[in-house]
Formats: C-alpha cells, sequence, structure tokens
C-alpha cells in the first residue's frame, strides 16, 4: 500500500531539499537537520498523490510544492517544540532543535525554513507564474494568523475547552496546510472549481481525522514508536480529542472521517487516478506512528 | 527635510497594516501591538523614494510593498529581543513583545508577520504578477538562511571578531531588508538593468551606514531616545562597529558611505526625482534615534 508510496514521496523530497542547502553554514546545518530528519512526509504524499489527479502539472511542479509543504511543516514543528511552547525533547526520533543546537538557533531555523518554503516555490523553475502566485497566496493564508498560526496561539490558550474548541484548534493548526496540500497541484488552474472544493473538503476533514489519530497515538504509543515525546500532551495539560471524547470515540470519530473521504474521492474521481490518494486517507486513521 | 517625508510613509503603512488585521483575536492583537508602534519606517521610506525613479508603478503598489517590508523587518525584531536572543525589554518605546504577552505568542507573532508579508505582496491588487513575483523572490533570498537570518545566526556567534565579521553580520542582518527595500520598486520591469545594479548597490552601501550608526546611537544615547534598550550589545557582549573601531571613527565610516551614496544618486538620476532619497541617505546617518 501508501507505504512504499510514501517512501518513494520521501525520496524525492529529501533529495530537493539536500540540493537547496548546500552545508555551509551553521544555520544550513540546523536547517538540514530537522528538514532531512526521518519523517513520514504524509504531506508530500498528499501532494503527489492529489497532483495524479490533474494531468497538466509535472512531476517537478509537484516536487517543489510538496518540498514547500514539508519544509513548512518542520519549521512548525521547530518552534512549536520550543521550550516556551510545547518544550519537547524528542522529535523525528532525534533530539528537537534546540536541544542539539540551542533555542535562539533553534528560532532561527524556522524562520528560515518558513522564508525558504516559499522561495521553493517561487524560484521554482517547473511552476508557472499563475500557479506561483496562487500557490504561495493560499500558502501565506494557510499557515498564518487566520489559519495554523491562530491554530497554535488557541492551542497554546486552551487547557480546558469542549469539543468546538478541539476541532477548531485541530483544524486551523495541522488541518489548514494539509488542506492546502490537497489543493495546491489543482490552484491557478482554469474550469476545475468543482474538483478545487471537493479536494478541499476531502483536505479538511483528512486534517482533522489525522490529527485526532496524533491525539490517539500520543495517548496510546510509547516515544520510540513514535519517534517523539509521547507525554508532552499530558504534561502541559493540552485539550485534545482523547482529554475530550476518550480513546475509543476518538478512533471512531477519525475513521468515519476518513470513510466520508474515501467515498467522496471514489464518487468524484477516476478510481485508478484516486488510487493512492484512497490509501493515504486509510493510512492517516490506521498509522502506528 | 526628510521627517516629514517619513511621516507621510508611516501613516500610508500604518492605515495599510490597520486595514490588514482587523483586530479580531488574540494573536492579531500582538501583531498589532508591534507593528502599529511607533517607528521611523525607514525601510517604507526607501521604497517611497526610491519608487519616485520609476513612473511606472502605482502609488498603492508602493503601499503595499512598503507595508511588507515593515512587517518582515518587525518580525525580525520581535524575534530579535526574546530572552535566547537579545533578550530586550524595551522596543519602539514600548514593551517588547514578550514582556507584554508571554515568550510564546512573540515567537507565534514574529512567525505570523512573516507570513503576513509575504501575503501583502501576493495578494496586493496593484502589483502586477511578474513583480509579485520577482518581489517575492528577492525578499526570500533578501531574509532567509542566504540573508538576514544567515546575518543573526553570525551575530550571535560573533563575541570577538574583526572588521569583517562585523561588515558581514551588518550586510546580512541589517543590509539586505534595506537594500531589498531600494530595489523592490524596480524589480520585474525590462530595460532598467543598470539603474537597478545601482541601486543596489547604494542599497547594500546605505543598509551598512545605517547599521553602523545604530551602533554608534546604541553606545552614546539613553534608551528613553532609542526607544529601545541601549545597553543590551554591551551586557551580550555583542561585535559592533564601535567596539571594533571607536565610536568617531564609526562616525566617519558611515558618513562616508553615506556621501559615496548620495553622490552616486545625483550622478545616475533625475536630481528631482532622485531628492527623497538623496535627504534620506543623509537622515540616515545624522539621526539621533
Amino acid at each position: 500500500m501508501s507505504l512504499s508510496f510514501l517512501s518513494e514521496c520521501k525520496v524525492k523530497v529529501l533529495n530537493r531539499i539536500d540540493s537547496l542547502l548546500p552545508d555551509t553554514s551553521k544555520i544550513i546545518s540546523s536547517m538540514r537537520y530537522s528538514a532531512l530528519a526521518d519523517s513520514k512526509c504524509i504531506r508530500a504524499g498528499l501532494i503527489f498523490a492529489s497532483g495524479k489527479l490533474n494531468n497538466e502539472i509535472s512531476n517537478s511542479a509537484l516536487i517543489d510544492m510538496a518540498t514547500s509543504i514539508e519544509l513548512m511543516h518542520t519549521y512548525s514543528l521547530i518552534h512549536d517544540d520550543l521550550p516556551s511552547m510545547d518544550n519537547d525533547h524528542i522529535r523525528r526520533g532525534q533530539p528537537t532543535s534546540h536541544i542539539k543546537f540551542n533555542e535562539a538557533t533553534a528560532i532561527l531555523t524556522g524562520d528560515a525554513l518558513q522564508a525558504l518554503a516559499y522561495e521553493t516555490i517561487v524560484s521554482s523553475s517547473a511552476i508557472n507564474q499563475v500557479q506561483k502566485i496562487s500557490s504561495i497566496a493560499a500558502l501565506t493564508k494557510a499557515c498564518g494568523h487566520q489559519g495554523m498560526i491562530l491554530g497554535q496561539q488557541y492551542d497554546l490558550d486552551a487547557e480546558d475547552g469542549n469539543y468546538d474548541d478541539i476541532q477548531k484548534i485541530h483544524e486551523l493548526k495541522t488541518g489548514k496546510l494539509i488542506q492546502v496540500a490537497m489543493t495546491m497541484p489543482h490552484l491557478g488552474i482554469e474550469q476545475q472549481s468543482n474538483q478545487l472544493i471537493v479536494l478541499d473538503q476531502i483536505g479538511k476533514d483528512l486534517g482533522l481525522a489525522f490529527q485526532i489519530m496524533d491525539d490517539v497515538l500520543e495517548a496510546s504509543s510509547d516515544s520510540n514508536t513514535l519517534g517523539k515525546s509521547n507525554q508532552s500532551d499530558l504534561l502541559n495539560k493540552k485539550l485534545t480529542y482523547v482529554s475530550v471524547f476518550g480513546k475509543q470515540e476518538s478512533v471512531n470519530q477519525a475513521k468515519t472521517l476518513s470513510n466520508a473521504c474515501i467515498e467522496k474521492l471514489e464518487s468524484s474521481f477516476n478510481k485508478q487516478e484516486a488510487a493512492d490518494l484512497i490509501e493515504l486517507a486509510k493510512f492517516m486513521v490506521t498509522r502506528k506512528s
């Protein structure tokens, strides 16, 4: 299934990151340390899988889009792990950036990765002008004060809360980037607006399902399996799906969302072209790490 | 002189920031707190002054470019002031972001302002497609791991050093954004490459002159005049022009750079169109704060 698909996506993206960042300075070493670490590359996988539904887009363009999304994700993790945020010590199976280097370098590394995420799109030789502009517009909106950062701020401030709060946090903090990964290969192209609306909705639901499973795994697995600290939600008294609904009901909700996405994919697209997306939608709620 | 010009620039930029950020969440309040605070808006001034040398660009386009540059500058200040960096408590005449809110919110605020800096360009209705792409490409390069962030990392690591080190730090950390402010109104336009090369060189020299004067002022003035902590370089044992050359020689170098820029402006451009740039070049080394 998609594990081999994800492995292929990962090789493409890590090669691209490697070529973007020849190791010539401390800040680049630190960027490479986090961006080339062992990760699932699920967001990159979504770009490639969604890209299969668009015959007009090149593999090189998808590589640059997937690289951009993974760089953005890595920056958000580095900042999220900082002592003043979640204070996590392990990420992707290795010490977090501020533990390996220091706090100031970790902050700068995240800052530089955010800039590089945009640079990778804008300087791409494979993405056309209209796609560059619509991709960067979508990314800034998804990752800024109306998207991921807003979710992170809500997450910081929410120790107790209810279903509405936790859903909103997950949809913003995790969901927005997954949503844009799903739609980016289809932006800036005419006569695909219906397809785009469907993919956007699927991205929203899959993003939520993914983060619900993250909460479940963090409450269930050991840190070796996860490759990251598995107690920080508990220690930080974080509001999670598990703290609101319990484990079983959380799993049920994630699977319901994933199944609905699969049905939508099957009814809206050519089944063969959507095969990787369907596998990813399954994987997101059956994964063990 | 340019104080009234800078005041006009400031009004335009702060109005634009105000319109971009309707105050509806804590993260936006925090962005507004720093981005609307009292600042010189010198970088915005450079955009407007340099824009006068290009008859093809609209006032609205310059407002969005200037706003983007000031948002980027504000993000860099918020992160630079953090406890793990310079640990400054006063900026723009008020408590720094992490003192007013908290450290996590300050980090997120900087992150969101960086995203908004790009968003302001990419979503502008006044900047054309080619200019958007070249402006964002220039910004990402100036502000990422080859520019501002590289300079910040060098600055963090340099406690002792020589002329080459301090010049490199200033050219990257401060100079790159000033350089891109000087050139942005001329990017993406054909048949102006000579003009662009001259403006790029002037931006580089003015950026260095500006930061040398910053070092001089920090070593000379009180924090009330500066509107920011005036001892942090000393306390952090920072490498500065004053620590390498002494105060008088630093002032001389800044003035020599500024004079050379003025000569270049006078010989390369219509004197009337370049008048505001010339005044700004003088102001950068005669300012008291």
